[in-house]
């Protein structure tokens, strides 16, 4: 984790002291339902939650002292509460092993860390939509290859990426829900000390879902599947950021992050206004894509469970969702007030002398009966002209003066393809498939 | 694709003369629904489909010799098929760009390909399923840190892995669902020279759901998703494959990998036994979660789309789906064939002296009145002489004849908690959760 | 391996017959020396050798057929060979491994790539050099945050990639010289059944050195090394394929990929000239830097040796060299053919109305007495006004007219802040770092 | 970083203090040659060492403060030291730019921490050493596969760790050398506003070498090949610590990670005694694997630079190197205090029937004459049947006992073939090549 791409929401929940306090809950509800059982008196859990309601300070660094001589997290942990509690919670933990606690308080940080995620993702889909709206109709030029391609508008790359990042709250809803489970299942899983009803019990108090089977631990494909996909949203947040980077270019400039007043850019040049936010952004989601490695290598853990998991989840844990919280918020921020210069766009629209109409030229001739391969090779013969006078040439007029091109389509017919409305009249559509028909 | 790790039925999907048959369907269609549309004379689909009809050999090296001149694939191969199916041919293709046929036949090849890998998986679930129940009740030690812990069934263990494959096998059918998009939508996802409906027309036809936005490219975001998916299967196939490997080491030897009469093992020691195909299906395991990596960095494609994704799915399309298939149907082979060795299994169990009951007896002291601490104080002194003894002293001998333990317990409480049907009353409750109520 | 980004040379080193061939030099030249210590008779190796001289056909399918029972490679060579050969044949792989073979033939492949690749870094760094000449005092803008910052020299550009591939081959001798190496050290590296001279002798004959100490395998540090360093020049073909790319952007246009006649750009858009082979390259980079993973994974094999590597290394073994020497190639003809455009730099570079220079005020003014934040504020608040007219303003006028800058700083020493050489003075001195004192 | 995963010294690089005090080095020897350049006054350099020579506190919340208005890390300290120094510091950076600083900041800490790594290393490798030479005739079975092959001794498994490790140094101390270079080239890398003489002479300052050719920043090549050097390292880490793992495993049980008195292995099964440390470098060796992927992709920056490498060293810079420190001193410490079990290594390897010699036994067979086939055939048969006894039959009897076997090798010929001695006559030699001939 690093601290200055940290938000203090999301960090809370990876901070020890919310791990103890989801460590208590899940102890304290599974003495509940011991008692409700007849395992345990029933007193057990009442005086655990009684201390509770005194709202105790999580004494850190008295749990870490004994921990230094126990070696042993949740024993130091135990141990803190009886001396807290009294002798009451010596039945706190009765058939449960450490990894019903540890696992299932994962899974309780990593939901929560879900749905402040899902909420980010919530406000970045509204600020790509509102300036999707606003720039539904502003043209400019689509590039393939970074090559002026034909126009689109500056709209539908915000609709392309609001699609793109619904789909990432769809898939983290799933992994949501796949990694939100809990088990309360003993030594090795069978249940051999431990009644099946307090898993139910604790996972419902818990918000979570039952694991099905567990083998002391949680099964690590969850883990994967979730850091898995935080690697995916990672990769679309690069692509949105590389969009910007790319707009932000001297040359391009169509669109830029927003500057601050006393903002400096460089400490050398006071000219530069640089795309930092958005290349600070392509660092973290190549970090965040890295993280998802580990989580896939942790899978195949040896029989029941071996530990190995354990040091790698201590730092992909926080450091994924704690940077992915910055990132979307980051992000969020870039998008909502980024800076948009619609005559640039146009201007360098315009630069190409009217290539970028070249298909629709293409397709004329063809439609007037012009073989496919000759009617490329008209419009390329032109287009190269065009291409070679770096914009000091315009399409139309080479096509004008080209005999062979107008004895198969007249000139007014030839003026009507470079028409860039043409290229707007399925806007509508779009938009209705990517925010629903009210759009 | 390593041609030992391949099989036909997958393989053919990745052959160039399938990826040309698809082609061909993409432009056939939209040419028919061109027609209808009226932008297009209804005899050229006509034409295409009666040529279709006669069932044309493909002729690769043909397109590939025309490909080596245009150095452009999907011109050269509407070129081929222009020259065979004459001069209608001239009206494919209009208002399309070359991704709307690449990125829509990789969509077919995917969802083909995923298909095939539904089908492994539930073949590779009717083993385990089978095994598992056939080993229901077969006790084995369950294993933490590699060390005996207590108890478990070892169809218990395979209903652990059938649980994970199952899930693989729901996120595949996800990933699928994502990946099976049409996008015919032309130069820079406009729809400006072609009619939407000609998209939902091929859609429907190929099985496909339409791309709500596309430019140019379907959004690589769905093929991260989908290669980060195959990752995590291959995830959890190391998983079972390092369980079968730990089980066949010679000190443990509770199941080995089938061998058949005539194989060798070693050429220089004629004894061994390997778990070869295991090993085998670790290092798969490892390139097919290698693949996913560069499927996440070709999602921040530039602008419209650049072809860096281009050459990555020429590796990774057939590579990880090709292998992933043979995993599947070799860890199907493993598993159905696996021998088990209940007999080792028990005798296994029991060289550690009774010291995988010690968690009972810590419990029934507790119990019993005795504080936590002093239990595990009890239980551990006399664990840790049986322990060192390594196998020669018995952990109910020593806390029989240890009176601060009898003190609290009586001898045939003691003797209670040395019961091994104990551990297995559960099972049915586990069974009936992954295999549902009639297992 | 994909075919098209395969070269013939390298593809031989990968093939099956290439393969045996090596396997029989290995096993002969053991023969040979176990011959010469006493061990087997002289005559064996004679065989070999004499029926070797005779340049015998390598019947893979024969040998596939062999395998195909015993299910074994090397025995099914063995076999292979003794039934060609005849009695002499048993003394072959006397007290050997089949890993003794497979390593030691792996290592000659392995070296043998990287003898391609050497060659191939050769040649790309020739052509850099070469077009570094050309352009040495080419003016260019330099971009940072791509965004214009200060005048660089075309010739610098490249000049940094020449300094950047010399690195990536040091690092591949490097890594040549480390898995260059022979074990022929018998079942479990013991030397127990043959002795260390086998070794020595064959290492020497095959032109590696001597694995101090093996575990029936050449330890996978070595190839995880070598993987690994594959990957870091594929990041450095990467960076410079972005370079290009981005030079030949439509609004930037400084560089191109060549563009052969008859090659078209796009089905769709005849004026495409697309930097396909760069963003072909970039997919390339990605493919490359993924096969280090697996390597990586493949170190910690169990115990003595166990055989996940295998599989692995049947992919990238292959799959890196062929890619990497491809992208290389491809990369030495994309710069040697590379279309430079030292115009369309000058005019880019003059786009932004001198901003570039602000800098050289920014220390003139400092040197001339004004607090750094004051000469900050100065050049900066006249900067931004060139920034927002887009180039329609000029720095130079505007500090002109600035009374606190004419104040500090007089006209003409303003003007000589906006000469072009002076940032050109040390090119000498970069080249010569870069290219030895003659360049 | 995990601060339970940081040892004081490797973590006093990278905090902010220490980061500042050598950006205020490079500044103040660059202040320092600029006076000597007649560039500055030489009372600059003076003012800002005589300062120094105070040893002032650095006020990272104060520069903190200025950089959270400033929006620029290294303005931010310019401005603090010029408040502390007073109108000589306006002198500092005179010329420079930022990446200047952090460049060769990022140089100096990974070089420092590369010392400290490479000291680890010698301690690692002294450890392993000593406990080599303990064990250098220990015997103990080699397996394959994990299957018992022949006898090795535990001192060849540790020189094998020893030699693995030294290569890892070795490394090592060649990406510390590519690692630690100076770039001060100014804006762009032209050293247009600062002459190399001032490069050079803070390099030698710094103990670094001169960066040939930096384009404003340090090449990330440097930097990708430092961090997968890292990621090897890491793989050998993983390889020991799975090794003692294996030995650990309760059925195996030859060696065990110490155990100090009050720890505690479960807190539900007190007799457990896991190979947590071993678990837990497994897991770091993941994440300092995925490290390095970052670092890869970091190198194909944008022209002469972009930023986004930066927030990845934030993370990487730190996190490799502060777990890759303690992952190397707790492997020391494991393996100084391993506990090694000889009898238990006898037991195990006795345990096979003699199997383990079934080589032996062929070789002699076709020594003598008998076909390689029908050695093969010859001990196989009897093999399999002390493989199916599960240790109850010995090879030794029932080679005896099969006429076919001693018509070609009498009986005390066959029982030569079963001295353990055998084994280990070549143990020297290697020992010799691993550790000088001194050893």
């Amino acid at each position: 984790m690093v601290p200055r791409y940290a938000r203090p929401a999301m960090t809370a929940i990876w901070e020890p002291e919310a791990r103890y306090r989801i460590w208590f809950e899940v102890e304290a509800h599974a003495t509940e339902k011991l008692g409700a059982l007849g395992v345990v008196p029933e007193s057990a859990a009442r005086a655990l939650w009684d201390w509770w309601a005194t709202d105790p300070v999580i004494d850190v660094p008295a749990i870490d002292a004994i921990e230094a001589v126990a070696k042993h997290d949740v024993i130091a942990f135990l141990t803190w509460v009886a001396d807290n509690v009294g002798e009451q919670a010596r039945f706190m933990h009765q058939g449960m092993t450490s990894s019903d606690v540890l696992d299932t308080t994962l899974a309780v940080q990593l939901a929560r860390s879900s749905d402040i995620l899902l909420e980010d993702l919530d406000q970045l889909l509204a600020a790509i939509r509102r300036r999707a709206e606003e720039h539904k109709y502003t043209p400019t030029i689509g590039r393939s290859h970074g090559i002026h391609a034909e126009p689109v508008t500056f709209g539908l790359k915000l609709a392309q990426a609001y699609a793109e990042f619904d789909r990432c709250k769809k898939r983290l809803a799933a992994a949501r829900e796949e990694i939100a489970t809990c088990a309360i299942s003993g030594a090795v899983g069978t249940f051999a000390n431990i009644d099946p009803a307090v898993e139910e019990y604790v996972a419902e108090k818990m918000g979570l879902a039952v694991e099905p089977v567990s083998t002391q631990v949680i099964p690590r494909d969850r883990h994967a599947m979730f850091f898995a996909t935080l690697a995916v949203i990672a990769g679309s947040i690069e692509r949105l950021a590389v969009e910007i980077r790319h707009l932000q270019r001297t040359e391009v400039l169509e669109a830029e992050e927003y500057f601050s007043p006393g903002q400096k850019g460089s400490s050398a040049m006071p000219h530069k206004r640089n795309p930092i936010l958005t290349e600070n952004l392509t660092g973290q989601a190549r970090m965040i894509r890295a993280y998802a490695l580990p989580a896939l290598e942790n899978v195949a853990l040896w029989h029941e469970r071996d530990i190995s998991h354990s040091s790698v989840e201590r730092f992909i844990g926080p450091d994924a969702c704690i940077t992915l919280d910055f990132a979307l918020a980051r992000l969020t921020g870039v998008v909502d007030k980024l800076l948009v210069y619609p005559e640039r766009m146009r201007k360098n629209m315009d630069r190409m002398g009217g290539l970028i109409h070249s298909q629709r030229v293409l397709l004329a001739l063809t439609q007037a009966g012009v073989s496919r391969e000759d009617a490329y090779r008209l419009v390329q013969r032109n287009a190269m002209k065009v291409w070679e006078s770096d914009g000091a040439l315009m399409l139309l007029d080479l096509l004008k003066a080209d005999p062979e091109v107008t004895a198969a389509l007249p000139v007014d017919e030839l003026e009507d393809r470079f028409d860039l409305e043409y290229h707007f009249k399925h806007v509508d559509t779009i938009f209705a498939r990517v925010f629903g028909e009210a759009a």
